[in-house]
């Protein structure tokens, strides 16, 4: 059978990928090394997912501010550790002004900066400077801040929403007067993650918590929601930490206590980013391009009239009536009055992943009738309903795919998740080209043998397993 | 009488503004040189800000997009007129790594970039760039585009919100088939952004098309919205360009015409920034603080208790029931019920500019009356409304307060604006101390004698009169 995404996901995953992002119009390399451009569909959608992540955030407690772009390399000096972690590859800003030498634009000589800046690739240190001067007393407490903004963090192997040099994301940043107060916000940041994955995203995740080996940099906990793409491989979506006292001691925010003394904070930080959309993608699509969860799906409905040659005004007002009954009803719809032919109408939405896609012909507008076919569930869900029922039913449709979907990829995890004794499982399942999720004693993998195995299959520690945490899901990634 | 900002507008007004910038607790000097870091009362502001600049883009038919921070030198080098025009002083990026070298971090000699990159003052050419590739016939014009992001012009004099190193904006970006339609485009968005300052912003604009002098660099017309402060200082506050096919031609920006013949396309670009928040503050506020036109107020209407110590149940469910009312009918709302001293709230407030200040001690609780303060009229607008006409007195005076707002500073405009023939009216009125804008003939400052008023006075041409376009308006600037 012919696909519209060549190769198939089976053939050759990443190609698929790759080949997918182009087809669905959603983003393309850029000139920058590493860098992505995104596309105006592929914007649509992260502004559906940004907006609906803010107000959970919001609903949190948590207050949006904009913390500088550039951070001073000192800040990095005081971070030894937190650099250490990931913090090296970076873009380094050490001119202020260009000067036309030799006929060609230069960094100026004369502008050169006594102390360099680097392009934040994430804002702990610059958020505690100015968190040691906001917090005072336990009065000032919880502080809770969160900023929508771009990072950088150079990438050697780049790809398309997964590892960009520069990304899009939100960092939160919140300060509390003892560590159960830091560590609860850290472990409800993860639910809330949770449960914007599944609600929203309709993507289940295994929620835990990473093991020592695999923290963020001067974090006592990391709190990661692990998704499991269809090649089986993990994508990690989001992450919150319980800093402890680390960066509370290292930026200096201490707080007068009601008992008048004088103490040291502590912090939390929680992010997820644009990666989340490479989850989506990966999680959902299949071999005819993008499938959407009506949640983010810029249109969830779209529109399209069959006709030979023009649009009349009998289709054109039928088409518009359709579409007026949906927006009244806060559905977000398109009708694709365009002068391309209707079969490439119809594969250019399916390749776009919206959910629900009405064909209005002749017949259909003479028998008072509305075709609709799920993209989810392909050709053969297509239905005809009255017009008098098209709104509600469209309601109706939407609400079912959103859970169907969530449905959908929750069986496919079942299949995806081994549960072992033995290393040896492992290996022997690598070896037959099996993938997934392998949950295993974490005790297991502390071994010289594990060690081994990772290198030799490029397999890491996802998580511990919130629900034991005396065990370990291991998997290659993303 | 003692006012809550020191010193007052009439003896200081730069000092005035700072200090006002704090008192509200809008945003704060970044140890990163030039740059701010906004707090989440300005950045609450910025959001609904944005939020409805964002709506009035979208309904002119923009789709919103993303392109990298990072623009190559080489660009830059292309497009000498443009970088000549503005963009000389801006951040490069010249190394991607950190390396710890005698003990300290720098940037690792190893690193550094064959070609620089410079952090993005505008983005006319990475745009460009891709809509060279994107753009192939006449089908696929207009293309019309826009990004939320952060750009980065090295400042030497900050101030804050008028002129940051880095700063936030919308720029749009737009392609057409013909002159014409370029033209009306760039009128459009000009119009788009007057109303916009009017009915969201409250502020009446001057509007007008930018001399030839000066206009963009690479502009065929420059359209701007200039505004009044309270000082007489002009402040420019939107900017749109018809660009001709200045960056058509430099980027190489093409179609198939209907005809079969390639043409060059016409393009525009249209910008905002979080630059017009200073125009806000500077227009209305006074000399007890921030005074905040309901349409972008985080909070409308703030409920203060007024108790003797602890907040007692009745008064808590009394202002909990007050605020749910207002919440129903859709108004942002807060109820301040921290332990602060009572006049220590309203003053709080009056700073921060809510537009409704309602007070609530025991006697307006037995008596079911509320008490209402308007920020922008002061203690003489107190009024006592029944409970039962609570929250539809509250709506109806926000969409008074909003209107009240344009028109205070429309009457106040009229005052500025000065009607003159000669220069020497000119230098007498500022020779005796007069602020304001001064409407004269274009003709007579092409003259060396207006270049010696300019140099004298630091006044500049801030446009011509879209009613009269013979007339140019000079005025001291921000």
């Amino acid at each position: 059978m012919k696909t519209a995404i060549t190769p198939t996901r089976a053939e050759n995953f990443n190609e698929w990928y790759q080949n997918l992002i182009v087809a669905a119009d959603l983003a393309e390399s850029s000139p920058v090394r590493g860098c992505m451009t995104i596309k105006p569909y592929g914007w649509a959608i992260w502004e559906l997912m940004r907006a609906q992540m803010d107000e959970r955030i919001k609903a949190a407690g948590v207050q949006n501010a904009n913390f500088p772009l550039l951070i001073p390399i000192e800040y990095f000096n005081k971070e030894a550790e937190h650099v250490a972690g990931f913090a090296k590859e970076c873009a380094v800003v050490t001119h202020h002004r260009l000067k036309m030498i030799d006929g060609r634009l230069q960094p100026d000589p004369d502008s050169k900066l006594a102390e360099p800046y680097v392009i934040r690739p994430t804002s702990e240190t610059i958020i505690g400077e100015a968190m040691s001067r906001w917090v005072k007393s336990y009065r000032d407490l919880p502080l809770k801040l969160n900023q929508w903004v771009n990072v950088m963090r150079w990438e050697m192997r780049p790809r398309m929403f997964l590892r960009t040099s520069e990304f899009n994301w939100q960092e939160g940043h919140n300060v509390f007067a003892t560590h159960d107060d830091a560590n609860a916000d850290a472990r409800k940041m993860h639910q809330v993650y949770g449960e914007y994955m599944r609600n929203v995203l309709a993507i289940p995740c295994i929620m835990g918590e990473k093991t020592p080996e695999e923290r963020f940099a001067g974090a006592d906990h990391t709190y990661t929601v692990e998704q499991i793409m269809q090649d089986g491989k993990a994508l990690q979506a989001g992450t919150s930490h319980d800093l402890g006292q680390h960066f509370a001691k290292s930026c200096n925010i201490q707080y007068l206590g009601s008992d008048g003394q004088l103490a040291y904070a502590w912090t939390t930080s929680w992010g997820t980013s644009t990666r989340m959309m490479g989850g989506l993608f990966m999680t959902h699509s299949d071999d005819d391009g993008l499938v959407l969860p009506p949640a983010i799906a810029p249109y969830q409905v779209v529109i399209i009239p069959i006709t030979k040659g023009e649009i009349d005004d009998a289709m054109k007002s039928y088409t518009e009536n359709l579409a007026k009954q949906l927006t009244d009803a806060g559905i977000r719809v398109f009708v694709d009055d365009s002068d391309m032919r209707a079969p490439d109408k119809m594969w250019k939405w399916i390749k776009r992943g919206v959910p629900l896609r009405v064909e209005v012909g002749n017949r259909e507008l003479e028998s008072g009738v509305v075709s609709m076919t799920r993209r989810d569930l392909g050709k053969d869900s297509r239905e005809f309903v009255p017009l008098a029922m098209f709104a509600n039913v469209v309601a109706e449709k939407l609400t079912t795919i959103q859970s169907d979907m969530y449905a959908a990829a929750e069986a496919r995890n079942r299949e995806m998740i081994h549960n072992v004794e033995t290393l040896s499982e492992i290996t022997a399942a690598f070896d037959a080209g099996k993938t997934g999720f392998f949950r295993i004693k974490y005790a297991k993998t502390q071994t010289p043998e594990f060690d081994a195995l990772m290198e030799k299959y490029k397999v890491t520690r996802r998580c511990l397993d919130d629900a034991d945490p005396t065990y370990v899901f291991v998997a290659k990634s993303y």
